[in-house]
């Protein structure tokens, strides 16, 4: 494939007229090959208006197009071949291995929902047949199932250029829900984007399916976002990326005459509470152990390990020892791109100066143009309750914060005290911990969408139970998941139809079933 | 039961502190006895504060303890008796079979949502168990249930005094999904609000549940229903009312520093087609039971038919002539208040100035303070379309417009330019209309809850299939419905438990499964 700068409408490529960028190394700090200019508003109006035109057909393909779709698509991205990890490599600077794995799980993730597509629950089409012989009054013959609520706008992230972005799972959900996808490349890998957005497209073309299925729409700013975001005809949004990114979608949602929905997934600290008897237990475990999930990826997850909660004493001492001298000797690693270092150095050192923390450790440094000097601080209970809202922001990157308690009503407050979060992680002793841990498993429950036991939130499995949500501020809307085939449901809506003839029922709800589908009758 | 105008907030009966109001008898424009004051922001601080301490208890109540509650509550509301039915009487001007059926309807209700609550389908409980030997790397044990949002606010409606107010489609859905319920009173119907949610109380303390499961709030203006989408506390809201009032709500939702959900249900002209073929078959038929739809409950009913759409010809004349002789004899009829009667007279009055709209026939009048003369006019597609935010804005009571198309795409325009809509309903006959019906059906799927053939859109089963919404502006979300056993996802978000042990877990994930409920396992 060869990159080419242009947007991707349709099965036209189209040069934008907007600002010029390019993608840049951020171990080298250099430009790298291929200019691109922004969409217009006319290019991002051309691209809606496709979706829209694609959307009547798209929505009836059957269980086997959809899925056959899916899989095409992943099989299209398998074929970019080595040409992908090399170029995302560049312009992430994200290793190998790291990629090769993220690459995996985009495939394997399309895959995924292609089952979902073929089993047909999705639909959850339900049947209350006609009792004509009921009192007072007959009743009616009832069928519902989903259909997608229309065209989807998807912005790709700038931390997994492969798995939350041009075919991450956004858009596999989106496209697995019947909907037709407007995409927005993330600026920072905007080549890695073309290709992924260039194998979706074939798999369009090979599956005969309209060209407004998919268009891929690149540009620097917040314009062309909100240039989408406003636009009548997209009916829903998927954005992973910054709080103050998603709450400004979430408001030009709001805004508009006819409001949509934003799935944005955002910021969280992923508290990880490490119980009493798990510290006595094993603490050197869990402190090696903490010191990976912190590191991983130079910090930059949406389920970075940013708070830690323990009891004061000599096993807290131990951990902090421990990871203080493994945080001290983390390499220098290298940020997604220069801006993201620039807030990480700046959120970092806004804690630093906070009175009531305590720098423990940083790691090595590096003079890249996007270095992340990783980062342990420590604070007391008493002081993070005082200002919840600082020592409880996120801070992007390789950063973790240790919350001394003093005691069991300390640990129980910090709970009450933080934001909606994406995870929760408790180290515990089976039995030893067991009543503590009942304690805190009330407040969690209603802050968090995850939690997890003796484990890292590091590493985000693809299945049927995922939850990736959370209450506010960690996602838009707690009710949702961005990760996990739960993610089909947010781009779906009920059509209920009464009494309307069997042969003018859509295939889902006809009397011979003709899909072959679970359907709840009655 | 007395009537006694306070606040029920838990189990207390506080007196507002606020403007003073009383119910007033449409019918006579008299003031009924008892007088209210309104709750104040300290009562809703109280009320929601007292539904925060309840929520950890009772959303871990077990499916019998709230089925049993739910069918509790349904049995108070028959114990009130006749009481109920006289005093709701009074305060709506609705007769007593339709105040009879419609407590009928409440009470099967909420024993419906007791049967979803013993089913536990409403859990989605979904088991990937661990496989410890996978490579590349392990899969944990992962499980999700859902759990209720938090503390919900139920606006009662004007329309529907039972089914839709105190205890409720919202209300009972909520307290399925677990999640304690602070109502707003209608002011319109304070004591029959009072009797019911003293019906409500009987049954939490009957079921020893904690009294903040539901307390219920009365006031006359707009700052209570503010004070409560604005208390923090708050997770979830349900409305069914005005256009006016329910964006008003979505935007206070929108701008709280944490945004919550508002399902709101608001506005819709519910279009009927009349294919040619069934105009031809069956017109009388038709033209006669659209009367009987048009000025049931004086045309009070989220669902009244309020635009008529046909094709020119003999056959939409004798429609246009019967239909017109129909309304010129609908009895004089009266509204719910005197500013429901108002805003009647005043939108009617609209339509009947626009250069566009011929007014075919207006009913009875009555010297009453809330009086509903119906109205029947006539425009044609081209006026329509021209102006389809006038003509095509709902017209709260019995009044409807038939829309005269020149041929079938201006039939097609007008289903791309209406709003969003509750219902739309096509008279067909099977075969002969086929290909016509075909062509509006993938129109109206996105811009509609529910699709009927050969009935009316008024008469909403309440069961498994039911879709009470639709698209903005039918309702605030459109993924959702506020009839019907999916009401209860309204209020629910998914929990996700990683590698937690057994005895921790939720009754509803444990391996023992002691609930007994169907799980979605891997």
């Amino acid at each position: 494939m060869t990159i080419t700068g242009t947007q991707l409408i349709g099965h036209q490529d189209i040069p934008g007229t907007g600002a010029q960028f390019h993608a840049v190394d951020p171990v080298t700090g250099k430009t790298l090959p291929v200019t691109w200019q922004g969409a217009d508003a006319g290019q991002v109006d051309r691209a809606v208006q496709l979706a829209l035109a694609a959307f009547p057909i798209y929505r009836e393909t059957t269980l086997t197009q959809r899925a056959d779709f899916l899989e095409a698509i992943a099989q299209a991205i398998l074929d970019l071949g080595d040409e992908l990890i090399t170029r995302t490599m560049q312009e992430t600077g994200l290793p190998r291995p790291r990629l090769e794995g993220e690459r995996g799980r985009t495939v394997n993730q399309l895959r995924l929902f292609a089952r979902v597509v073929r089993d047909g629950d999705w639909l959850d089409a339900r049947i209350d047949h006609a009792q004509p012989d009921r009192k007072p009054a007959p009743r009616s013959d009832i069928r519902t199932r989903h259909i997608p609520v229309g065209p989807v706008a998807v912005f790709g992230s700038s931390n997994f250029p492969l798995a939350f972005s041009v075919a991450g799972g956004d858009t596999a959900s989106a496209l697995a829900a019947g909907a037709p996808v407007v995409c927005k490349a993330h600026p920072a890998h905007p080549g890695a984007s073309e290709l992924v957005g260039q194998a979706i497209r074939s798999a369009v073309r090979q599956c005969g399916l309209p060209e407004g299925v998919f268009s891929l729409l690149a540009g620097p700013g917040n314009d062309l976002g909100m240039a989408l975001v406003g636009h009548p005809g997209i009916q829903a949004v998927g954005f992973t990326g910054s709080r103050r990114g998603g709450v400004a979608l979430m408001q030009a949602a709001a805004r508009r005459p006819v409001p949509i929905p934003v799935y944005a997934e955002m910021s969280s600290t992923n508290p990880v509470y490490l119980l009493p008897g798990a510290l006595a237990a094993r603490v050197d475990d869990i402190a090696q152990k903490f010191v990976v999930s912190l590191l991983g990826s130079a910090g930059q997850l949406c389920t970075n390990p940013g708070l830690i909660i323990a009891l004061d004493g000599p096993d807290l001492d131990r951990f902090v020892n421990l990871t203080t001298a493994g945080v001290q000797a983390a390499p220098a690693a290298t940020m997604l791109t220069a801006a993201i270092a620039q807030a990480y150095h700046s959120g970092v050192s806004k804690l630093a100066a906070h009175p009531g923390v305590e720098t423990l450790a940083r790691g090595q440094n590096a003079d890249v143009p996007a270095p992340c000097q990783a980062n342990l601080a420590v604070t007391t209970a008493q002081a993070f309750l005082a200002d919840p809202e600082t020592l409880g922001a996120e801070i992007f990157g390789a950063s973790s914060l240790v919350i001394r308690c003093a005691n069991t009503q300390e640990f129980l407050a910090i709970a009450q005290a933080i934001e909606g979060q994406l995870t929760a992680t408790l180290h515990l002793e089976p039995g030893a911990d067991d009543a503590l841990v009942s304690m805190l498993l009330p407040t969690l429950e209603v802050k968090v969408g995850r939690i997890l036991a003796n484990g890292f939130p590091t590493g985000v499995e693809v299945c049927d139970a995922m939850v990736h949500g959370g209450p506010f501020p960690a996602t838009s809307d707690g009710r949702t998941t961005s990760v996990g085939t739960l993610a089909i449901r947010r781009f779906l809506r009920p059509v209920c139809y009464q009494d309307i003839p069997d042969n003018l029922l859509p295939a889902a709800l006809q009397a011979a079933n003709p899909w072959n589908i679970h359907r709840a009758e009655r």
